[in-house]
C-alpha cells in the first residue's frame, strides 16, 4: 500500500478509446481513490487495478502492487496476447446491457437473411413488385457457434421467433435447453444441421481462421434458404476473409453479416464493402457503453474489496 | 340440400390468387366434398361455404344455401365492403403460422430503424467505418396501434429484446400486460410517448387513413432516434401517401417501413419506391401459406359441421 488513508489506486489503459468516460464513476463517487490514465502514471505503486482495452504491453510494466485487470469489453484476446502480462486474474465484462444489444444485433441480421432483405431492397431500388418465396421459422435451422453468455441470451429472443436452434461449443454443455453439439467431433453434424451460423466465439489460438473454407462447405446446402449464411458477431481474427468471399462467389454460402474484421478499421480496399451478399457494420454489434458499463466495473472492484471473489475471471491459458 | 348423400360444398373465390392449394386439403380428405371454383359453378344450390381472398360481388349471388364466408386472410376489409354480401358469419383467418411471420417481419423493421440498418447500409456503400450513436432497446419506446391477436403476438417477440412497449386500440384492453391507452382519448399521449409505431390495425371506414400529417405530427419528435418510425403491416388504406412523404421530409418522421400500399402493387411512379427513408416490400410481411392455412379453414369446417360453434366471426358492422 502507498498510504493506509488511500483507497487501491486504478489505471486506464484504454487504446484507442477514450478513458474519460471509463474514470466517471471513480471520480464520482470516490474521488479519494488515486486514478491514472496510461501513459501518464506518476505513481505506478498505488495501481491495484487496469482497466484494459487493447492496452500497450507497457501499461503492466512495474506494477509492484497489481492485483487484477478488468477488461472493457466481452471479450480479453486484446489482453490475454500481450507479452509478459503479469500474473494476476483477468476479468472479462460480463453485462446484461452488452448481451442484450448484442442480442439486438444477432437478431436483426438472422432476420435480414431469413426474410431475404437484400433481395429486397433490390427489387425496391428497382421499383419491382415481386413476391419471393418466404419459409417459415421453423424450417430454418440457426445454428450458434459459442454457447457461453452470449449465445445463451442469443437463444432467448430467437426461440420466441420458432427458429429450429442448436448450438456448438469447445466442450459439453449440461444446463442447455437446446439440441447442443460439443469438440471437433460435434462439428461436422453441427454444421451439416445448419442453415445459418451465428458465431459468437472468442479468438484463441484455437479459435483463430476457424470460419474457412472447410466450414463453409460442411453447412447445410440445400435448405429453405438455398445455402449457408454465416453471422459473425466475435472477432475478426475467426474468419479466412479469402474463403468467406469464394464460398459466396461459389453459391454454397448465400450470405453473410460481419461486424468484426482484421484488422479494423477494415482496409477500403478490402472487397467485402461492396459485396452484394455482405452485410457489413463497424464493430458496433455490442459497444460498450462506459456510462453503464464503467458502474459495472466500479462495483466489482467495491465488492471485492468488500471480500467477495473476482466474478467472470479468465482462463488465461485457455484465453477466454 | 341438393342431396342426401353429399357433403355441404364448398367455392372457392380466391381472386387473384390461385384456387388449387386452397382446394387440395378437401380434395385429399373429402373427395365426396362438392367443390367448385369461381366461375365455375355449376351446382349453387351445394355451395354452403365460400372461401374468399378479394371476391367480385358475383361470387356471391344466387347461393340458397350459403351458411357463412372465411376469408383466406387475417383481414376481411375485401369482403365487408361486398354489396349486397349475404348476411351470414364471414371468419377472418387466424392461425399461427401466419402470426409468427407477421412476427419476424415486424421485429426485423423494427430493428432494421433501431440499430439503423439504412444508414450503415450507405456507408457500406462508400466504404465508410464509422460508428453512430446507438441508444439501448429500453430507451426506445415501440407503440403498437391495433390490439388484437397479431399485436398481441408481436408483444411476445418484442418484449424479450427489452423495448419499452405500450399498445393503442379503439377499445380498452382488461388483460393486457403492457401499458395500453384506448380510444380517441387515448391516441394523443399514446403517440407523445412513442418513437417507433408498429401499425397492425384493420381497415375500416374509422381507420382508412387515420395514418396521417394530424398523428404523425402527434409522435414522440425528442426520441432517442430523433424522430418518429412508422412501420404499417396493416392495409394500405390506413396511410395518406403524401402525408407520409411530408413527413419524412420535413424530419420529423426519420423511418418507415410499408408492406401494404393502395393500390397493390404500387404503381412505380409512387416516390415511396426510391424514397432513402422508406423500407418496402411488396404485401409480403405476413402471406397466407395456402398448403398451411387452408388445412385451417378445412379442419374450421368439419368442427362446425360437427356442432361446434364457428371461430374468429368478425363484425361485419365493425367492420373487423
Amino acid at each position: 500500500m502507498t498510504g493506509s488513508n488511500k483507497l487501491p489506486g486504478v489505471l486506464i489503459a484504454s487504446g484507442p478509446w477514450q478513458a474519460e468516460p471509463w474514470a466517471d464513476p471513480f471520480r464520482r463517487h470516490q474521488p479519494q481513490r488515486p486514478l491514472m490514465i496510461w501513459p501518464d502514471v506518476p505513481d505506478p505503486g498505488a495501481v491495484h487495478y487496469v482497466l484494459a482495452w487493447k492496452p500497450p504491453s507497457e501499461a503492466f510494466r512495474d506494477l509492484p502492487n497489481l492485483r487484477a485487470i478488468f477488461s472493457l469489453g466481452a471479450g480479453v484476446d486484446h489482453i490475454v496476447h500481450v507479452p509478459d502480462l503479469p500474473k494476476v486474474p483477468v476479468t472479462r465484462l460480463v453485462d446484461g446491457d452488452l448481451a442484450q444489444r448484442m442480442n439486438e444485433w444477432v437478431v436483426l441480421q438472422v432476420l435480414l437473411h431469413h426474410r431475404q432483405h437484400l433481395a429486397y431492397a433490390r427489387q425496391q431500388a428497382a421499383s419491382l413488385w415481386r413476391e419471393i418465396a418466404q419459409p417459415a421459422a421453423p424450417e430454418v435451422r440457426v445454428g450458434i457457434m459459442g454457447y457461453g453468455e452470449l449465445g445463451r441470451a442469443a437463444v432467448s429472443v430467437l426461440r420466441p421467433l420458432g427458429f429450429n436452434l442448436a448450438a456448438w461449443s469447445r466442450t459439453p454443455k449440461d444446463d442447455a435447453d437446446i439440441q447442443t453439439y460439443s469438440g471437433q467431433d460435434g462439428l461436422t453434424p453441427f454444421l451439416a444441421r445448419t442453415d445459418i451460423l451465428v458465431v459468437l466465439l472468442p479468438l484463441t489460438d484455437e479459435t483463430r481462421g476457424i470460419l474457412n473454407r472447410s466450414l463453409f462447405e460442411r453447412l447445410a446446402r440445400n435448405g429453405p434458404l438455398g445455402g449457408g449464411v454465416v453471422i459473425n458477431a466475435g472477432r475478426g481474427g475467426l474468419q479466412v476473409e479469402a474463403d468467406l468471399i469464394q464460398a459466396l462467389d461459389a453459391g454454397y454460402l448465400v450470405g453473410a453479416s460481419l461486424d468484426v474484421f482484421e484488422p479494423e478499421p477494415l482496409p477500403s480496399s478490402s472487397p467485402l464493402w461492396l459485396h452484394p451478399k455482405v452485410v457489413m457494420t463497424p464493430h458496433v454489434a455490442a459497444t460498450s457503453e462506459a456510462d453503464i458499463q464503467a458502474d459495472v466495473i466500479f462495483r466489482a472492484i467495491r465488492d471485492f474489496e468488500a471480500g467477495q471473489p473476482l466474478r467472470n475471471v479468465v482462463d488465461v491459458s485457455r484465453q477466454y
